[in-house]
């Protein structure tokens, strides 16, 4: 540990407890973009308040991922960063809320941490690649683990059943009329879903818990779940999907990426950000029907597709982009972004000179 | 704009309008790998022969996706060889031929606009990941586009309702014997499903139009088209692929590629190229019967896939290889392409040393 | 030919015939990471004893694509390296053992060479993608000419017609009881499996013939599929497909590549070995569940994906990996490999230096 030899009369176990607690509650605030190990322990108590299992679960995961990551000494500024725990957390997130078995089958366990330790091997050999672009890993390795997991083990495994996922289109279609009041709920529930949560109250602490990080953040999170709402109304997608914050979960990851965080925030990125909303969305909704025709669920695929893909763009808006080393926060207020922008043009000024 | 300060007494905005023009139909011609206003306007001509609704969505198309390009602040060299368009119209075209409401469905423009504009945004990102190994975009977006389309909206969409493919093989076996004049028709179908023609007088005049740009490129879109349609026999698919063009659509695309565009002619590129068509063909015989499981077309997606893929040969033929930025028309005859590759070596010759 | 100058007195040609068995023999023992013509005799005398006309087919496709890698002009140390046979055999192999029209069927020879053929230009085209990073091609030729091959052929096909692969999970389920000695007998023909035998005896001929080249990479292989019977027993899978040995095919690829060949052999890399074979065979019944459901099987594509991937992991495990230009064979004994190590170390920092 690089810090060890700094503290003297502290055991350096108990020193290592410590840090991987910052670093579990850093990964855990990185699901949602944040980096911020406050933001990440009102995540974790929300988590709780809705299910203690799953917020088991999830705590199970990003301890297993970064300890995994520690062990196969992976870069010990990335760990320390939450980078190898965010995905590890998703995956038994997602095994538990897709388990047909109920709360405390604790045999998900052994599928969890497994699955947990899978996300660090997949996101380190990702991440050789994708730097060549400087473009985020994300939430890739997550998407990849849960998607092998659920297709391992089919609907009707003894060992680890889950509940079969159906595309959109096969649902009854809508007789009743949309209920606008359950949209807009629908749509604060859908930065709940980054975290898999259904609930109204966990979802509102989530976003007080981003507030805590990022006002812009959170502003882009429900705008995003916004435009992903629009866009399944534009295809007449079943109402369900709106009202459970599905619609919102893809849209608010797509618009977050692109709101301040690896682009300096301006009104051209910010419409950048909402059509990236948009094409994460429908892409959302492409996937839903495309995955569900064998069964499995989108989740995140669409905004871990779009979202590295539009980093590449060139043009205009290139030149407002944030090299990964350097996006942290997003700015959370005009002026400051403003400054910042000004240090990055001398800054590559400088550099290019 | 480049070119404003040379003209004088001229206002700005007609002077864009005009060059918008002439990059429009320059977008049109780059669906066939041609590059000519003229030829552009040919084609053009051809589909509004065939249905002025169809004519009206293309260009449409083509018109959204280029505006998009200069606002996005693309690199105005690209965009004024149509390099922004030609994905941009063939996503319209498309949703007008499968859209199952009929001609003059007016709705159908929303989904024209906003897919020709998300191909400017994938064209872009694209780009730069295939850059780094000088392989061109070509038709990526479009596929991308139409296919999240198709996927979003099902065929029971009360919106934006459209035919259901199915895979080749669910199709009635060939009761009756093949009509050999009927395959020859389809095989100069095939040069005409490029721009979506389904008629022989349409698709003629396509052919005609490519003529005026290169000989040699509709000698290739020719023989792609017919080796399509023996590979199309060779695996005993349904006549009525081979009928309607859609057999040689790929092995056209596949061969012109090749034939003399990014690899200078001469007989060993040309069997190449004949390769080419075959692995075009057949891959898209192969998706035809993956995505209609889902109720997909396979569109161009085989010849998409193929042709960058080939493009990275190593070996003999990769010394043929022109470089995507001095790819331009097919050489006309043998002459002149004997001279081109006089000072092409001459210039290797040169850069090596 | 290099070689040709140093020969005296005999016939150009002559030499040639030797050398192209040298290649093929070469090329045969590639499919299992080996690289020795002796190892690549006893193979094909394996094949022979289980099916003369499955030997007939892979001997023939190993000879096509090595002559059409030579008139390709391929670089021709990779060709005497056998780099271009080995995905050539397998596609007959596959072609012969999923056709329902018997042994001796002479048509398959047409699709045989021309997948043989194929692979080829797949194979050289791909290097020059996954060169960058680094990363062997390996069989991803090989999966995408015979998934290509069965989607253009459906399982009616009036001249080449195949057996229709389902899902694991369509299966009837686990009556009996699981037979030890038989998930046993299964292992070992999960490495008959790499050259689609599914006998015990040409099996065991296999490992023998493996044996000769080095007992360590035989080691990793039994042990791969071990861990692939073991992976499939923690979901369920229906008993026969533990007793066929397709579930310890994907385990041995994986752990082969890892033990002692991309990788310095010590017991990190051992552990290493491992996990890959676990999560290869976890992807494999995964893939085989997703791929079922269009009636294709999942081949070797769980290991084709998994270890290119694995092979760029960074953190420690990545100092111990050997360049693709270095790989050789796995060292046979330990002392042989701490040499190989230091002066591989040695060798690294006076590079750095």
């Amino acid at each position: 540990m690089r810090t060890d030899t700094k503290v003297e009369g502290d055991s350096p176990y108990k020193l290592f407890v410590l840090q991987l607690a910052v670093w579990v509650l850093r990964g855990v605030s990185m699901v949602a973009y944040a980096n911020n190990p406050l933001c990440g322990a009102l995540i974790l108590a929300a988590l709780c308040w809705e299910s203690p299992w799953q917020c088991l679960l999830g705590t199970l995961g990003v301890l297993t991922s970064t300890m995994t990551a520690v062990i196969l000494g992976q870069d010990r500024t990335k760990v320390s960063e939450g980078n190898h725990g965010f995905n590890g957390m998703l995956v038994p997130l997602l095994i538990g809320v897709l388990s047909s078995a109920g709360d405390w089958y604790w045999w998900l366990l052994l599928p969890s941490c497994l699955g947990s330790a899978t996300c660090v091997f997949l996101y380190s050999c990702m991440a050789s690649v994708l730097d060549r672009w400087d473009v985020p890993v994300g939430v890739f390795p997550f998407n990849i683990t849960i998607t092998l997991y659920l297709l391992c083990t089919g609907p009707d495994n003894p060992y680890f059943p889950h509940h079969r996922t159906l595309p959109l289109g096969v649902l009854e279609p809508n007789g009743t009329e949309l209920a606008v009041q359950e949209v807009i709920r629908g749509s604060a529930i859908g930065v709940g879903q980054i975290f898999v949560c259904e609930a109204l109250g966990s979802s509102l602490l989530i976003v007080g818990a981003l507030l805590v990080y990022s006002p812009l953040l959170v502003l882009h999170a429900l705008l995003g779940s916004g435009v992903g709402a629009l866009a399944a109304l534009s295809v007449a997608v079943p109402h369900d999907f709106l009202y459970s914050g599905l619609s919102g979960l893809n849209g608010a990851l797509g618009c977050m990426a692109f709101g301040g965080l690896y682009f300096t925030f301006n009104w051209r990125t910010h419409l950048f950000a909402v059509a990236s909303a948009f094409l994460s969305a429908y892409a959302d909704i492409a996937l839903s029907n495309l995955l569900g025709t064998v069964g499995l669920p989108a989740n995140s695929w669409a905004a871990t597709l779009t979202t590295p893909l539009l980093m590449l763009m060139t043009g205009t808006l290139s030149s407002y982009r944030i090299p990964s080393s350097q996006a942290t926060a997003p700015k959370c207020d005009l002026r400051c972004c403003r400054q910042w922008e000004d240090v990055h043009t001398t800054g590559t000024q400088n550099a290019d000179v």
